[in-house]
C-alpha cells in the first residue's frame, strides 16, 4: 500500500498523510502545515482537551459497548431516538456497515466524490455505477442523473455538501431524490460529514423529516468540525431497522472509550465554540478564494471548510503538490477524482496566519520558472 | 441490545460493562471495582501515560492509515516481517476481518470458549459447529475433537490460553493441528489474547514457526497486557497473503492515533513493567485460586490472569452476580458459556488489596442465608 512507486502522495487514497509526505519530500511528518485534511483550524473545544485529559485514567476500562452516554446527548442534540442512532468508528464505518448491513449488489456514485463511498463498495464486493458532475454546475450532477442512478442501483452515496468540490444540492432537489429512492426501492445515502461548517440556517438537510423517508440514511463524523480525527468518531442517522441491519455488523467495542468520552464533551461544547468556527470558516473561505484568484487559480465557489481549485497553466498538481512539499505544507492533489482535471487541488480553510503563510508559498512557488523544476 | 429484562449484566456478551452493572445494582459505574474484565492490574506502563500526555495534541491529525510506526516496532520486537502483521482495532476486528477477507462458510468453536468467535461467525453468515471442552481436561478439548472440526469446517478458533479456562495447549498439539489444518485446507486461528501474561519460558505459542504454517493465524491483543482496553488494538500474525485479504477488508483509519501511539510506547516500554506483572499475577492468581477454595468453590488450573471458578451449592452465578454488585464488585457471569454451569464464574486477577476486598466481600456475601435473597 505504501509503494514509493505511486505516483501521488496519497497512496492510501486520502488527504492527510503527512507520514508519506515526509517521506517523499523530506522534513518532520508533525511538522508539516497540512491543508490536505480539512479540519476546524481551532482545534477541539476546551471542554474535550478537559474530559481528555480526566479520561486518560479511564483508558484501563473497555468503551461503553453501548454508546449510551455519547447517544443519549447526540439524540438530545439532533432531536432524533436514539434507535435512530449509531455510532461508528468514523464517518468510514457507518458506511462499511451500512453496505454490510444492507448488502446492495450495485452501489452509485457521483463523481467527484469521496473516494471511500467506490473502495468501500469495491472491498465489500459491490457492483459500482457512475455518473458524472457538470462542470457548470460545479460539478453537482443534474438531479435527473441521480434519479436514474438510484433506480439503476441499490443504494447511492451523495455528499451533502460534496466533497471535494464544497457545494450543497438544494433541500428540494435532496427531497424529490429521496421519494425516488423510496419509490425505487433503493437507498440514499446522504453523507453529511462536512455539513456543520455551514450555518444552521444554509444548511440543506434532510435531518428534520428523516422519518418520512426510511430508505435515506444520513452519515455525519464527529471528527472534522471538532477536530479530533485521531479519535475516530461518526454516526448515522436512520429507520430504527436500518440501524439494526448496520449494528448487526458493527465489531463489539468498535468505537474506542476516549471517542465515545471526547464525543460527549463535543457536544456538551457550547455555543461559542461553533459560532467561532463558523465565523472563521467563512472569513477564510474569501481570503482563499480571493487570494488563489489573485493568484490565477480557478476556484469552485463552495460553502464547506474546504476550496476546490485548478492550478494555471502549465502546472499540474503532482508537481504542485512536490514543490509546495519541499515547503513543508502539504496540498491535496485532485487529480485522481475521475471527472476532475490534472490540476485540481483542494486545499482545508485554516486561520489567518496559516492560510497567509499558505498564499505566499503558493506566490513564490508558482514564480519559479518551469525550466527549474526537478 | 440494552433491553433491561435480560437476564444476565452481560447484556453485550462480555464483561466490563460496569455501566450495565450501575444500572441494575446501582451505585457509580467509575466507582464500581471490576472483576469481570481481565486487565492488567497495574495500569498501563508509565510510559504510555507519558506518550499520551504528549500525543493530546495529535489527537487533531487522522491517524496514520499504514499503522506504519507501531508495525516497524512490533516486527522488530516478534522477529517476524512486517508483511506478516496487521494492527486492528483490537483483537476482535481482527477476526472479523479474517472473516470478511477468508471468507469461511462453516466456522469452528471450541466451547467454553470467548463468546465473539461464534457471534462474529453469525454476523457474517458463517454456519457455526461446536465442539466441547472435557471437564475432566480442565474444559480442554481433546487434540482428535480439534483435529475433526478442521475437517468439518472451513476455519476453526482455538484460544491459546482460552477464555474463560485459563489453559494452554501443549505447543505439541498445537503444531500437530496446524499441520492437520495444512492438509485439510482449513484454517486454524490460534487467539493469543491473554499469552503476554504467561512466562515466555511457559507460552505454549506457534510465532516462532509460523512460516512453516500458512493457514495458521495467530491474534493477539495489546490491550489486555498493556491495560488500554479503552483504546482498541490488536493484530494479527499470519502468511502475507492473509495480511492482505484481511487489509483488503479494512476500513481506512480503523485503528486510531491513539491507539497507535499508546502501541509504540508499549512496545518500548522496559523489561521491568513484564517482569512486575508476570510476577503479580503469579503471587496473585495463587492467593485467589486458594482463597476462593477455601470458600468451597471449585477452581479450575488456569496459567493466564484470570480464574474460572464454580460455586458452592446452592449458590448459582446470576444471584451471585447481583449479591456482588451490591458491594460494588462486578464479576463474570460464566453461566452462558456452553458447556459450562448456572455456577460458574471468571474472576480477574488484580492486585493484593483489590483480591483480599474480593475475598473478603464473598465471605460476607456467601454468609448470607439463601432464605434472606431477594
Amino acid at each position: 500500500m505504501s509503494d514509493n512507486s505511486h505516483p501521488f502522495v496519497e497512496v492510501y487514497g486520502h488527504g492527510g498523510d503527512v507520514e508519506t509526505a515526509a517521506q517523499r519530500f523530506g522534513g518532520d511528518a508533525a511538522a508539516y502545515l497540512d491543508y490536505s485534511a480539512n479540519i476546524n483550524p481551532l482545534g477541539p473545544p476546551q471542554e474535550v482537551m478537559h474530559a481528555l485529559q480526566d479520561a486518560m485514567k479511564a483508558i484501563i476500562r473497555y468503551p461503553d459497548p453501548g454508546h449510551r452516554g455519547f447517544k443519549r446527548r447526540l439524540s438530545d442534540k439532533l432531536g432524533i431516538g436514539e434507535e435512530q442512532l449509531l455510532a461508528g468508528n468514523g464517518a468510514a464505518e457507518c458506511m462499511a456497515l451500512l453496505l454490510l448491513g444492507l448488502k446492495p449488489q450495485t452501489v452509485g456514485v457521483v463523481e467527484p466524490c469521496f473516494s471511500e463511498y467506490r473502495q468501500l463498495a469495491e472491498q465489500f464486493g459491490c457492483k459500482v455505477r457512475t455518473v458524472y458532475g457538470r462542470e457548470d454546475r460545479d460539478w453537482r450532477a443534474d438531479k435527473a442523473q441521480i434519479a436514474e442512478l438510484l433506480s439503476a442501483t441499490d443504494l447511492v452515496f451523495l455528499g451533502q455538501p460534496n466533497n471535494p468540490n464544497g457545494v450543497q444540492y438544494e433541500l428540494a432537489d435532496i427531497r424529490e431524490l429521496a421519494g425516488a429512492a423510496e419509490r425505487c426501492g433503493a437507498w440514499l445515502v446522504l453523507d453529511e460529514a462536512f455539513i456543520d461548517f455551514i450555518p444552521a440556517r444554509q444548511r440543506q438537510t434532510l435531518l428534520p423529516e428523516l422519518a418520512n423517508y426510511p430508505r435515506t440514511v444520513i452519515i455525519r463524523s464527529m471528527t472534522k468540525f471538532y477536530a479530533i480525527p485521531g479519535l475516530r468518531l461518526g454516526y448515522a442517522c436512520a429507520h430504527p431497522e436500518v440501524i439494526r441491519a448496520m449494528a448487526g455488523k458493527q465489531v463489539t467495542w468498535s468505537v474506542n472509550g476516549l471517542a465515545l468520552l471526547a464525543g460527549e464533551a463535543c457536544l456538551a461544547s457550547g455555543r461559542d465554540f461553533e459560532q467561532q468556527t463558523l465565523a472563521l470558516i467563512d472569513t477564510e473561505r474569501s481570503r482563499l478564494t480571493d487570494g488563489l484568484r489573485a493568484l490565477r487559480f480557478r476556484v469552485s465557489p463552495g460553502e464547506a471548510n474546504y476550496v476546490l481549485a485548478e492550478l494555471p497553466e502549465p502546472w499540474n498538481a503532482e508537481r504542485f503538490q512536490r514543490e509546495m512539499g519541499r515547503c513543508g505544507i502539504l496540498v491535496r492533489s485532485c487529480a485522481m477524482y475521475p471527472g476532475l482535471r490534472a490540476g485540481h487541488i483542494r486545499l482545508a480553510v485554516k486561520d489567518a496566519a496559516a492560510n497567509q503563510r499558505l498564499l505566499h508559498a503558493i506566490a513564490e512557488v508558482l514564480a519559479k520558472q518551469p525550466g527549474t523544476w526537478t
